[in-house]
């Protein structure tokens, strides 16, 4: 087959390519990063790149105008070569790579009267042993397992084969002074798996730790937990570097299903956490051997893509996971960096869209210590919703698209610096003031953002109850553009990159879809139990877009329930927290099980009845008026 | 560093090699296998190349005389390259790669009224799932694993990640009915361990198989066998490919501790079972997959070194094994080409020098079937010995030294062909008729050879009682030569090589400690347990020296007590048997367990009656003749 080179412009050296190969694919090679946030699929145009020169063969030009494609633009993801050719690539859509540490810090505190010993399944003795001797041939597995049953009762300890490779020197060279850390967490009674065995010394001067770590679709947090005290000895957050094949999970999947890409995904996924792994070591002054036991979460579709699973199915009607429930694996098995047969426990999840990032927010946020009629959500790409009390669980989840995520938008973007977060307009002048993240210049809308203009919008009547724009009003910010009527939030002037950032018809409907898909979720669950939704006694509100969204405008178009204010509570990221719990204490990772387990889900593209109170919820804040007695009083 | 250029004689192209390299390793990188018998320690002689030109340092040069220096001999094993050079192998020395596959067949026959059901740990169910749909969405793991549970009442199941990434895919492709194996060996009542997961349709036409083998220090010998049915479907056997790293177990353990040396003796005992695997599967027309189950033994050291375990401490006093009784471990652990997540159970042994092929032997010779007093032994490098009957055990091992295995004597060699096994010597000319296996023309004189030529030469009074050769009685035959006074068996022109096959006074004295020591050993055991040696009511003799050798003969040396040809019994391998049985049955496995619990084992080299005994035993037959009656009437 034929070869082509391949030049990009910010690259001295060129590659050389099979005729056929994807553009993107090319810059992969050559360790350049071009941002699919659609998972290669040809639908977001982000991986526009310039041909200069050579042919090219252009599967697909959505998103790509006619001038576009004769200016010489191509989708990296649909453009395979056909002859040697120059690329480049707009700096605007190079992967961003900042290591936004520590972006997010839940605030965590050791639960009261925490007691390691009580709580702990990890238990580490300290064993000297007799050395062996012509009186006393013992072999040095058997040796040590007495030691082992004298001291804790443990009477059947077992191993994997690298460790007995290892034995014999360690004892040897620690004078048969060992000490030895192992893990009961899924065994039998009297049974435990062998952690590690090292010389007493060092053993004794090694602190115990632990990770409890969030796989966010778009953050990893990862927590360094001092085992002995409970305490979070440093913590790390990063984006997941899966981002750069995909935003969401569904370009995840369909990225992974390509040749190699479940693979790639799982690598990056694991380099994310194996970075943020090194940061808190490298913080806590700690080598990696000393974590003895990692606690993750994260929806399934990560848990999936983390272990190496296919997540075909999870994509597909009747949308099934492979495994809601994974064994306790070893890290040597999945690949983080810390004691190589410390355990690592996946908690478990529920349904495809509900997984284990759920069930520990459930935990975590206390949902279930109170007789109360609570609802758990946690918005994002998708919403997940819990509602329960202390003696029943009901969830859903639905599918919001990207709006809150700050992309599907035209000038949406994550909730990063520069994102304009909160919008004030003025109802005469129709003029807007906003606050951006990190102060500078703004460079888009995020998802807070975004409601918080939509509710504004909508207040001062730019929008009417159906969500159109009113193109009558006498203002230079509402105007006809490519995607019809749109509103300019910032003018180019005074935006980082000097083009206007406004705000259209189209991404009005998307946001529009997106609130009414949660509310109609709410609406399906207090139906199915047969409560009221203003009877909730309490909303509980997880994830990272929990932390900044404001409740008042979120009511204003609908998309949380009309209750007041003090029954809303933000509780940040409480995947993690969960995590963080059920690696402290066995009786709350026993109750993750029971969670999972006790909590009915309802899948809501089978639920007739999901459709029709999402039609209703189409429109702002909601057809009917009477459910938002608050909003109608602020529209008058 | 300065390269030198290595050629070998019989290759074209040369090697390149860093100064200071051994030849024996610049011949491996070549691919050239040199034999080293002695582990390259330079104690054998076996390595010796001709260096025809070029600049080498030789730093042993034991057993090369000066003119063997002179004429360019050097140890290929204690030589170092210094300049570019040439060198001859002598093809005698290249190791004779046979595959004398089918060189031991031992007889078994499948356990009277076995029945698969009862016996086997090993189950295989055929299960139709039914798909998942929008009303039915559980994940496929907890599908499959209800469906087990409401067959078999297991109700939980283990499974690894490899087989958790591969469920998905099987379940769709197969149309949701598969055939499910697990393996509930070493597991709680309602565990098991996944072993495969396959469509139904083909899991249905496979047989399912299990594997029976013995890691002989000298011989790998493999059983493939039907777990329905339990029936041997094939066998083979091979040299183990160790051989070319150390013939006997402490040249093979001083190997593995230089560096690397494990691994390669690791990897080189895999190729010889895998060899072995591929064959038997060839033979019987099956996939490797098709194998779902392998139980081995072998000594302590060819399991430790099999499994990657360092096994230093075996030959230091105090004589430590890392771990006699290993888990359950998967072919994936070991490197066994079956199916990956197959079971592979290494039976239990008791000591360093009292392994897992003697505690199956034990098993399978039947000694615990009766309330005789029983000695069980196994003779090669390593005397092993078992007094015991139903209610007891006591064990020891003795280093019988190489003798009986054909090397250590001028003129040993294995019991291979051309090798004379049995010697007759007429009394009165002191001539020597022989048997040589596989007829042709003699290359030397194996274990079995010996003892039949010095009981020969002892009752025709060529040997006195103290072993010494008499040299004063005319025969040409009876000459002093290079180690002193010989006997030679056969004159240059009638053997294959063209040079006298002799016995020498060194030789003769070798044997004489070999046999001594095995006879010290039974008489330690029978003291331990206060019986005399004569009322042993059985003697059964396991391994493959036991197959050739010649009681009577045996009986005349002193080296098996004198006792009635009746009670001796030749089992010949008895460990691979005992692998078999413990493959097919349960009750078997844990029989071996009990064997290796209950048995007492007698460290010789700390029993200080040991060494009385064997001084004793240093005579033909023996210092006190009234033991040996039999013998006595041959004499006069």
């Amino acid at each position: 087959m034929a070869e082509h080179i391949v030049r990009f412009a910010d690259r001295a050296e060129p590659i050389t390519v099979r005729a056929g190969t994807l553009l993107v694919e090319a810059a992969r090679r050559l360790g350049l990063d071009i941002q699919q946030p659609c998972g290669g699929q040809g639908r977001c145009g982000r991986c526009a790149v310039r041909v200069e020169s050579g042919r090219v063969r252009r599967r697909s030009v959505l998103r790509l105008s006619k001038a576009d494609v004769e200016a010489g633009y191509a989708l990296a993801c649909q453009t395979v070569v056909e002859g040697d050719v120059s690329v480049v690539v707009p700096p605007v859509e190079q992967i961003e790579r900042r290591l936004t540490t520590d972006h997010v810090a839940p605030e965590v505190v050791v639960p009261v009267g925490y007691d390691p010993e009580k709580a702990q399944t990890i238990g580490r003795v300290f064993l000297r042993l007799s050395p062996p001797s012509m009186d006393d041939q013992t072999d040095d597995w058997a040796r040590l397992c007495t030691a082992l049953r004298r001291r804790t009762g443990i009477d059947r300890l077992r191993a994997s084969l690298p460790q007995i490779r290892e034995l014999g020197g360690t004892l040897r060279s620690s004078g048969w002074h060992v000490g030895l850390t192992y893990d009961t967490a899924g065994e039998p009674p009297g049974t435990a798996r062998l952690i590690k065995v090292g010389p007493m010394a060092s053993e004794a001067s090694e602190p115990l730790c632990g990770l409890a770590i969030d796989v966010g679709t778009t953050t990893v947090t990862v927590f360094l937990v001092d085992l002995l005290t409970g305490e979070v000895t440093a913590q790390s957050s990063e984006y997941n570097q899966q981002i750069a094949r995909g935003e969401d999970i569904i370009s995840r999947i369909v990225y992974a299903t390509k040749g190699g890409g479940g693979e790639e995904l799982r690598e990056l996924v694991l380099a994310t956490i194996n970075g943020r792994v090194a940061a808190v070591c490298g913080r806590a002054n700690i080598e990696p051997a000393a974590i003895v036991k990692a606690t993750l979460t994260g929806n399934s579709t990560m848990t999936h893509l983390l272990l190496g699973i296919p997540p075909e199915s999870i994509r597909l009607e009747p949308f099934i996971t492979s495994i809601n429930q994974p064994p306790l694996l070893s890290a040597r098995d999945v690949g983080i960096t810390m004691c190589s047969d410390g355990t690592v426990d996946l908690l478990p999840g529920v349904a495809s869209y509900l997984g284990a990032d759920i069930t520990a927010g459930v935990l975590s946020s206390g949902l279930r210590s109170s007789a109360e009629t609570t609802l758990f959500i946690d918005i994002g790409t998708n919403g997940e919703m819990v509602l329960g009390s202390s003696q029943w669980l009901v969830s859903c989840a639905c599918s919001a698209g990207p709006a809150f995520e700050g992309s599907g938008v035209v000038h949406g973007m994550r909730a990063d610096r520069g994102a304009i977060e909160e919008v004030w307009i003025d109802g005469r002048s129709y003029e807007p003031t906003f606050r951006v993240i990190g102060k500078g210049q703004p460079r888009g809308i995020c998802g807070s953002g975004l409601i918080s203009l939509a509710a504004e919008m909508f207040l001062t009547g730019i929008l009417d109850k159906g969500g159109h724009i009113d193109e009558s009003l006498a203002s230079p910010r509402i105007r006809r553009g490519s995607h019809g009527a749109e509103y300019v939030v910032a003018w180019g002037g005074d935006t980082a990159n000097g083009d206007d950032i406004t705000i259209t018809a189209v991404d009005i409907d998307n946001l529009l879809r997106a609130k009414a898909a949660v509310y109609a979720g709410f609406n399906v669950l207090a139906d199915r139990v047969g409560v009221e939704l203003d009877s909730v006694e309490r909303v509980l509100i997880g994830g990272a877009f929990g932390k900044y969204i404001n409740v008042e405008k979120a009511v204003d178009i609908g998309l949380l329930p009309d209750l007041p204010w003090e029954r809303f509570e933000f509780l940040g990221n409480t995947s993690v927290k969960g995590a963080y719990l059920s690696l402290l204490d066995r009786e709350m990772r026993a109750e993750v099980g029971e969670i999972a387990s006790a909590m009915t889900y309802v899948e809501l593209s089978a639920d007739n009845s999901f459709y029709e109170a999402f039609t209703s919820a189409l429109f702002l804040p909601h057809t009917d008026l009477s459910r938002f007695p608050s909003v109608e009083t602020s529209m008058t």
